[in-house]
Order: structure tokens, then C-alpha cells, then sequence
């Protein structure tokens, strides 16, 4: 297909193409006359990609490029690849309560679960700032609490191991990866406040 | 305690206070000289949960406000303050996709987990949303990816009315309602990308 196809199926503008290719992120096309070149179903595949990664995920460009890096390379692992187009979207809240007290309640919850990840594993340290600022506000969660959220956080990743496992090659798994991720983010939130609602309403309704 | 200790102990710069003040988000302390006020320990919780509403949650003032009125007002139910306070901070997608499939993934999603919510439920719209976003970039969850968020975020949920049963009173039952979704959607975020990092390791960490 031409670029304006390439265009058409994509949802992207073509200037927005033309751009992706002169910053490499997207492999130019087999050159079919001098101001003309073929584009295929791997280019449609990147450019949604690359889309995800930018609109959904919100990454500049060099994030993108690092990311796509990583799908490209045969040399990493899914598992490291996963992980890096994961973490590429994974910010911190930056607390400053005791994070001596929140290692113990992350530690906790782990141990409920049995979770095995390396220790210097980024969300380790995301959600031992969320545990502190949670302790500094005087509202660290309780045990009963921390351990549902724990078992809660397990069955959404098999879920999300389920939807990794739908999908063929590296580039497909990286884009539900980061979509899961982030849109599953802002799902899981939305289901959670109606399963509060759900749940509350039977609890409270009447009360008050 | 004076505005300065009131400062001191909260991380609070004294302009912002001043401004929470003006802004009538904050109690004025009691006066003691004609432009000396003291402070007590609900000055402090209150500001330490307003810099969470503002930093941790990005609520805009007017957000703030609206929560903190929900918490002080009496006439409002439990169950109808834990509604207003935690829609306050319950953002939209806005997709542009096919709502009608989204309305069938999600229907499905509720009667596998039996929800029982009112018909206009902001969280459905919510969630709606994100499934045609979803959708829309051709990445719609699986049913067994859809059913184990649901389970998820129900099990999430049966946390939160744990974390809302132990408290005593309503002003902590909205401020852990308050604190347990905003940071709480955090830490579900931060405690996922541990498992999938788990399970990621199990099953692809030698593979490509």
C-alpha cells in the first residue's frame, strides 16, 4: 500500500508518518520510484504501535524509540522486553513517609501472594512510595485490606498473562502489554468503584 | 501551634497554607492576637489530606472542595458520601469507540461477578469508556482476561469495605474512602506490575 493507505488504515496523518520515518521509528517502505515507496502489514502493525505507545502511553519519542529497541532486539528475552515497555510508562509518587515501615507491609503482602521478582525491580520501589505516603496520611492499610489488594493485583495479572499469551510475536505482545497496562489501569479503577458501589450500597444504603 | 509549626509538621509552605485558608479548604485556627492564629491536630490531618487530594490525586481546588464537603456534611449518607468522594476523583477516557460492544463486554463482566448498581452509575460510563478505547485500538480483553479484572477488582473492592469497616466515624470513613482510592488505585497499579513481573519470569524469562 502507499503511504496515504498506510495513512487510511492507521488512523495517522501522513506528515505524522513521514515524521516516524525520518526519526527511524518506523522502517521505510520498499522504494518503488523515486517519490514513491510500498508500505505492508508489518509497517500498519509498528505504526499502531508506536501509536499506542504515544497516545495511550504518552511517551516521547526517545521512550519510544527505547521501547521498540527492545522489540526489535532478539538478544532480550519477552520477559525483559515486557518489562521494559512496561516500565517505560511507570511513573512514582515520590512519598516521604517511612519506608522502613512500608518494605514490612510490601514484604507482607509478597509473602501472602508468593511473589518472586528481582529486588531492585522498579515497582517494588513504586509501591513501597504509595505504602509510605499511605502511613505518612496516618492511613496504612490493615492486613485484611492489604491482603485482598494483593490477591486482587495477582488475579488482574493473570488476567493480563492470559492476554500476553493470546498473542503472536514479540511486536503484538508489547502493544497489549502497554495497553493492558495502561487503559487495564484505568478499567480495573472504573470496576473497582463499581464493585465499591455494589458492595456499599448493600453495606450502607440505609445507614448512615 | 502556630501557622509556622502547623508548616513544619505538614511539609506545607506557609503561602500555601494561607491560600488553603482563603480558599476556606482549611479551618482558620483559633485567633490569639489580632494576626496570630493557633492550630491543632485536625488542622494537620485536614492539610495532610488535602496535599494528598492535590499532589497524589492532581485534583484540581474546586475537586478538593467538593470532596471536603461531602465529608463535613452530616445530611449526606455513608454510602452517598463514599459515592460523591470517590467520583470526585474519577477521571474519563473519553473514547471515541463503539459504546454498544463495550455496554455487551461489560454486562458480562457484571453478571459474572453479580454487581448490583444503578442504572446511571458514573463508574459505568467509565468503564464503558475504556472499553471502547480499547476496542477502538483493536486490543478488546479477552473474556478470560475480562473475567479475571472483574474478579480482581471485586476482590479490591471486599478490601476497601474492610479498610471503610474499621473506621469510626464518618470523617474517617470518607478519608480512607478518600485515600484508599486514590492511592489505593496506585498501589493496585504498582502491586500488578509486581505480579506480572512474577508471573512474566515464570513463564517467559528464558523464552522469546
Amino acid at each position: 500500500m502507499r503511504v496515504s493507505d498506510l495513512s487510511r488504515s492507521s488512523g495517522v496523518p501522513v506528515a505524522t508518518i513521514k515524521y516516524y520515518l525520518r526519526e527511524g521509528l518506523l522502517p521505510r517502505g520498499e522504494t518503488t520510484s523515486p517519490n514513491q515507496a510500498r508500505y505492508d502489514d508489518t509497517h500498519l502493525r509498528r505504526l499502531r504501535l508506536i501509536r499506542a505507545l504515544v497516545e495511550v502511553g504518552g511517551l516521547p519519542i526517545a521512550n519510544v524509540r527505547e521501547v521498540l529497541s527492545a522489540v526489535d532486539d532478539p538478544a532480550v528475552s519477552l520477559h525483559a522486553m515486557l518489562g521494559r515497555t512496561v516500565y517505560a510508562i511507570t511513573g512514582d509518587v515520590g512519598a516521604s513517609g517511612s519506608l522502613d515501615e512500608a518494605e514490612a507491609d510490601l514484604e507482607q503482602a509478597m509473602t501472602h501472594v508468593d511473589w518472586q521478582v528481582e529486588h531492585g525491580a522498579p515497582a517494588l520501589a513504586g509501591a513501597r512510595s504509595v505504602l509510605a505516603r499511605m502511613r505518612e496520611l496516618g492511613l496504612a492499610p490493615g492486613d485484611t485490606t492489604l491482603r485482598a489488594w494483593a490477591e486482587a493485583a495477582d488475579r488482574a495479572a493473570e488476567g493480563d498473562m492470559a492476554a500476553i499469551g493470546r498473542t503472536t510475536g514479540r511486536e503484538e505482545a508489547a502493544e497489549t502489554a502497554l495497553i493492558g497496562t495502561v487503559l487495564g489501569d484505568a478499567l480495573l479503577a472504573a470496576l473497582r468503584r463499581i464493585a465499591q458501589e455494589s458492595r456499599s450500597a448493600q453495606l450502607y444504603r440505609d445507614g448512615s
